[in-house]
């Protein structure tokens, strides 16, 4: 098809006696492809990494005798999500809209080895679109660390990656119902971080607690026991490659790197969504770091790295939108959210979330996409925020989306929890538990050679 | 060259009157070289940083008390490596052809400043080639772990990055005898991975086992001991920088981001490389799990990782000529391969080799580069396998590739070990290896403070 | 503004009738900046990693009882310094000149929404800039490492994220006086390596050394005890990720990608610079390993990894004017510089830098501006070293700013620390220091449930 083009172009250059513009033309719009399939190449490669954050996050925030088996949960829910995203997830997301908004319903499996400029969707947007389902689907893993089944896991991300994120991804990127409505999710505050949260917080609530986290004690209180991390650099390191990886998921989420139409997904934009991005996750820190020195009177190390994650996420789907000092603000009521959100998940809900991925991807997934709302100023593109005199309009569609993609996260998860712990059990026995998956699930250390003394 | 160039465009552009099209055809192809650059560039960077991943995967898998030798061999063998590759290596790959088709015969020493479009070959390449020349190299140092010299190690790293590698890279890629033939081997199987692999082979050969490996039991049988990795997400995390780094191994592969001139060699493949890659690499990490589990009643993780890589390996010839479901088939045979090759390696032929090397590198090296004599569906760049009606010439042509470039590097390299041996010595001594090589060849710990208890 | 232009672009092509060639102009303007933008993120991205690298060099290289405060020191003054660069140094440096080149004075606080490519200079240019800032603040950490207060090391960050770095960068990179006096230093050896550099020793030695790192034994004669640290992997990872992210430090340097005017700042010279990096860093590992192999008997680890970086800080400089063979001088020098200069700062100055950060970035950054004046040789940008028969003119230049720079950031960060010694304190208490920061100020430790065994 291309070829076709290119004889037309040729022979319309022969008709416009006197201009060899038209072909000029026509290599401009080929280069100007390639540079978009550059960056966004690039910028899938970024995402990529992420995964190595979480893995390192989640190893690191945890203790000694999972480590194996935490990573090893990591490298496969990319592997088996990649294998189930190319067969499903990519068709119910952007395959032809079907049911009137609900869902994408071709290309599955896809085969053809056609590869042009006008033809190449899958293969242009597929591994793009697949590090982020992986990120979505990774999530889940770090509230569920420490006591889950390694083959229940495994059945359940590969439904994450082949349907629960796919479907709600069409209604907002796929073309479907939502996005006609005008919801806005940059890169997927919503649509990624909030569906993953959703499903850790299913995940972890039907699972129950780690063995010792909640005593009662013999005056009915129940006191809640910390497990500290096994490996605070890891964490950090894992923290800092998010971040560098988050350059792509916002930063490639214009879709090109040309100047395009303008507006907020033209290249231009690339610039602004960097500067917002960093801002954010600088005040995510900074405000976690300063609420918890306040509140636990100790610079805490794993609340000012979730601290930096909150504020990440807060600003992934408002990143395009809002202006430099906007993004501090959404960063640093992120970053208090967080703590605060930390601490009542675990002692008021008593669900026992490892990593605190709840609060940083679903809580603040939340907060991130009302943020669009409150602070948006895109008018040339729809998005006014309440601050900037489009009062409750942006806002209100944002809420519906925030339930609409909840609702439809949280139901599918619970729901594929329960008949996966019907059948095949979610959770390991009280002595492989103690024990540790590492040596009960895999038979091997991670450590192996090295002392560990026992902090169950 | 350039400028003369545009004076005769901007002579054209007048004899054209009424259209200033040529000045921006000229502009065109200026910012069509940039994009390839940047790509180029882009890819290199990301193979650099496979350094990392081979460094935390060797000394992850490996004993705490030889972490600092290992990582001391990755970051040296990269350092020797690019020296030699810029005063020799290069010349003998990419300079101009000698003997009919043997080897490259100029650009010893590089020094020129000159730095245009057209004359720009030394400058424009030398970076992305030489990360892969230390790619080829580092593969050994995984084979030959825990009992090697170090001054014996540099020696030979020097060797490989000077001479092997560039020799039989020069046959494929720097237009010699196997690159006349049809010999296809998109980003390395053969190229690289193989001759990293046969070389890994003959120095774990050459060295013998670890002590304590094979132990001979009173009833003459050899029982064979397993020595667990030391720190499992060192290992899973590098196998992450590997799989991240390999976007630029194979997709910047195609040498250009522009459309060129259509085909498999043009950025339009670039979205096809990546697809295939993510997907082989993920079916590789899906077989050997499965395989692994159903054999040895485990999921096993250095199997999985292992697999992940050997996928990876697989892909690396034919990741430009197939399809994506293709590429799963052959990701899920490499993984397979991996493990029954792991355990022939180490059982059967009795041969050491602590981290899998040379099942990963040699063993699908050469499986990936049969996979495009197979699965190969380019007719239009003349590369057709089996299963596309191109009968056995791809095949055969792809088989005398394998053997010619596997003959050269395994024989080169097993009279260098040998020579080594007879000259230097390779092995260390009875007691510094089981005092470990960080103490005996660095008088440095690798984890200062640590309890570490003997797991020799 | 944007499209203010295009409008006039179309009326212009009606006007030039026949031809369509403005428009196409029009869009390969566009095109080239979009390019230039893309390689200018990438680049700042690579450069953000830098801060893992930072993290885990310094980690690796002091011990376990601090690694949570050091990680955490890392992270925050990237967070802190990117809120406050955004705040003041941003204007202090890129602002509108004032005070005769002294000082930037404007664009503080930067609000607007404004994007597009006439008026786009803080979005295009901040995030590439703040990264910088970020490696300059960070190199600090390393010298006052195992000591410092948390709270005052915060303090201080944000002095030279805001203040210090800021107004020197103002001098060189922001058109001040250096930059009107031809003072060459491309990716900042003096700019930010050597201005962290001061910083670190004036830190260091205001602080005084680790507890029993320096002992007067009963003759009277100081024997000087080494720390060894208590991860080399991280260490050796850290060193990878510096090596890797200064491919972005130094390569995207030259601003942009496209031809542009051809010379040093051209995207083709991207290629040289990343010769001359990988060519330096390799030589500057070599001449540190052999250097230090001959003198000490053993092939040292930590002196390696240091050498390595001393040849990237050695070549940031002259990166973008030399050849491949006076990169690998330049590498070489560096490295063995760096031992000799650890070692005279160790046992002669005595002052404690734990991990060589004043030998490494104000020692080498000050030999790399000098290497400017000796190797550099790139005539049409008026850049001619001493044996390129440019006499002593660039070296006097260079020798003017390495003084006048390095004058700056030493005075008014010795300033700093002592005013902050006077108000805050600037050391924790001696039971503090022993018992290890992570415990002390961040009531965590790093490695919970390992055994640690004291080596104080």
């Amino acid at each position: 098809m291309r070829k076709k083009k290119l004889i037309a172009a040729v022979l319309m250059g022969l008709v416009v006696a006197g201009s060899g513009s038209i072909f000029a033309q026509e290599s401009i719009e080929n280069l100007g492809f390639s540079l978009d399939v550059v960056w966004l190449f690039i910028g899938a490669i970024l995402v990529f990494i992420m995964q190595a954050g979480f893995a390192l996050v989640e190893t690191g925030l945890t203790r000694a005798k999972n480590a194996t088996n935490i990573t090893m949960k990591n490298v496969m829910d990319f592997c088996f999500g990649a294998i189930v995203y190319w067969a499903l997830g990519w068709g119910f997301m952007y395959g032809k809209d079907a049911l009137g908004g609900l869902i994408g319903s071709d290309q599955f499996f896809y085969g053809p080895m056609i590869l042009d400029i006008d033809n190449g969707n899958f293969y242009k947007s597929w591994f793009f679109q697949v590090v982020f389902a992986a990120t979505a689907a990774t999530i889940v893993s770090g509230a569920m660390a420490e006591r889950t089944q390694f083959k229940s896991y495994l059945i359940y991300t590969c439904f994450i990656s082949a349907f629960i994120y796919p479907i709600s991804g069409h209604w907002v990127w796929g073309g479907g119902w939502l996005a006609e409505l005008g919801f806005h999710d940059f890169a997927g505050s919503t649509v990624v971080h909030s569906v993953g949260g959703w499903a850790a917080l299913m995940g972890a609530t039907v699972l129950g607690p780690r063995i010792g986290k909640y005593i009662k004690g013999t005056d009915g209180k129940i006191s809640v026991k910390a497990f500290p991390g096994h490996n605070i650099p890891y964490a950090a390191l894992g923290v800092l490659l998010l971040f560098f990886g988050w350059f792509g998921f916002n930063g490639a989420s214009t879709g090109i790197a040309t100047v395009g139409g303008g507006g907020i997904w033209s290249g231009l934009n690339i610039a602004r969504v960097c500067v917002t991005t960093t801002l954010a996750a600088a005040a995510g820190a900074a405000g976690a770091l300063v609420f918890s020195w306040l509140w636990f009177k100790k610079p805490d190390v794993s609340m000012t790295l979730n601290g930096l994650l909150a504020g990440l996420v807060g600003i992934t789907a408002p990143c395009a939108v809002v202006s430099p000092g906007a993004a501090i603000i959404i960063g640093l009521i992120a970053g208090v959210l967080v703590v605060l959100s930390v601490e009542f998940i675990d002692k008021v809900l008593k669900v026992d979330d490892p990593v605190g991925a709840v609060s940083v991807h679903c809580v603040c997934g939340i907060f991130g996409t009302i943020a669009v709302g409150i602070w948006g100023n895109a008018p040339d593109d729809g998005v006014i925020g309440l601050l900037h005199g489009g009062g409750f309009d942006q806002l209100g569609t944002q809420l519906v989306g925030i339930l609409a993609v909840g609702a439809w996260a949280a139901i599918t998860s619970l729901i594929l929890f329960l008949v996966i712990k019907a059948i095949f059990g979610l959770r390991v026995s009280h002595k492989e538990e103690l024990i540790g998956l590492d040596l009960s699930e895999h038979k091997a250390e991670a450590y192996a050679g090295f002392q560990i003394f026992s902090n169950t």
